[in-house]
């Protein structure tokens, strides 16, 4: 890659990291725990998603933004749950970027929320050199995408605080090698905390949403 | 995005652009027939790529590029079908780029392939942007992944010349909507063909093939 390419790239990255750091310290100031969600197209975000808000609710204020190339309709399926959802589109650019968190959340009353989602655009690569000010990003991989994507996508896993194994109810039908994804993640990064659900049988959602609680009520502590 | 990252980012297309050109007459020049293949992470085109090796190469001689940002699991595997394949890993680059093609064949005797296989990054948003001098680029969706992946992914669809939807034997397991997919990547792209297979139970895969060698037999032909 030629040297003014690579001088742009960081300059992007070093205003996003700057954006991030400001959106960071808005949330923390209104005591908002922020997750974010990434993973392939298809892995399962929304309806993680989905089944989250619906749980979560009834125990506290929570809302989301999603992120898509094109189409509302994740928007209108969140919406529901009967939460706040805004819907960012992103036309042809393919991860979030902080100044789009921040234009989303345009007045919007950060007061009025304890828990915010945001869905990234389904990438297991790009989204990984972007930070979007959450307090905890966690990382979906679908049993039916095979148990090497952890090797073969690093960065995104290595970036990540929480890997979701997402439609553990269709393991047995795909042959899901288990113990070879957790090795996998684990090669990639050591120690990653891993969860398995499945949001269509409801397996292993309340340890994923008692999980989320237990984080959101350490966000008054200091973070990262 | 400022202006001048835009000027950049032409710069990189316009660049990709000619030596896309460069290589395509390459193979038109040889008489190899070029087919990419594009999808999520996991969509299943290494499986698929395998059971078409293994079908082809006593009908015609067959050889793959397989992109993937870390590891050489997919040229080791792919390899197994006994044809030459190679690797390229792009470190932490979304996509593949002409370039890296062209590199990638240095040295490979183009007069010894009919066919070329290119297997992308496992990405549904970047490739779309990079013509690789491919005759065919077939755009993967995999049943696990949801019927709506056209509506919010439509540039990828839109740069296709043929979809082919995969792991169709879990069609019922997941409940896939198969009409609802059809129609979803017909609204994106009027008239793409499109087919069903299965690499696991085999499904669909004579009449993928067959389709393949219907293509490449037409490689003397004028091409776009």
């Amino acid at each position: 890659m030629p040297p003014r390419i690579v001088e742009v790239r960081e300059g992007i990255l070093k205003k996003n990291d700057q954006r991030a750091r400001q959106l960071r310290e808005d949330f923390r100031q209104h005591s908002v725990f922020v997750v974010s969600l990434v993973s392939s197209p298809g892995a399962g975000k929304t309806a993680l998603l989905e089944g989250t808000l619906r749980e979560l609710k009834s125990r506290c204020r929570v809302g989301a933004l999603v992120g898509d190339l094109a189409t509302e309709r994740d928007a209108e399926r969140l919406g529901r749950a009967g939460v706040p959802v805004r819907q960012i589109t992103t036309g042809t650019v393919c991860h979030l970027e902080a100044q789009m968190v921040a234009d989303a959340l345009q007045g919007w009353d950060l007061a009025s929320l304890d828990v915010l989602f945001i869905e990234n655009v389904g990438n297991l690569v790009c989204p990984a050199s972007y930070d979007l000010g959450e307090d905890l990003r966690v990382v979906l991989l679908s049993v039916t995408e095979g148990e090497d994507k952890p090797l073969k996508y690093p960065t995104i896993f290595n970036s990540a605080d929480l890997a979701v194994i997402t439609k553990i109810d269709l393991a047995d039908a795909v042959g899901f090698r288990r113990e070879e994804a957790h090795h996998n993640i684990h090669e990639v990064r050591p120690g990653l905390g891993i969860l398995e659900t499945s949001a269509r049988s409801g397996e292993g959602m309340a340890a994923w949403t008692s999980r989320l609680r237990e984080l959101s009520s350490l966000a008054g502590s200091p973070r990262r």
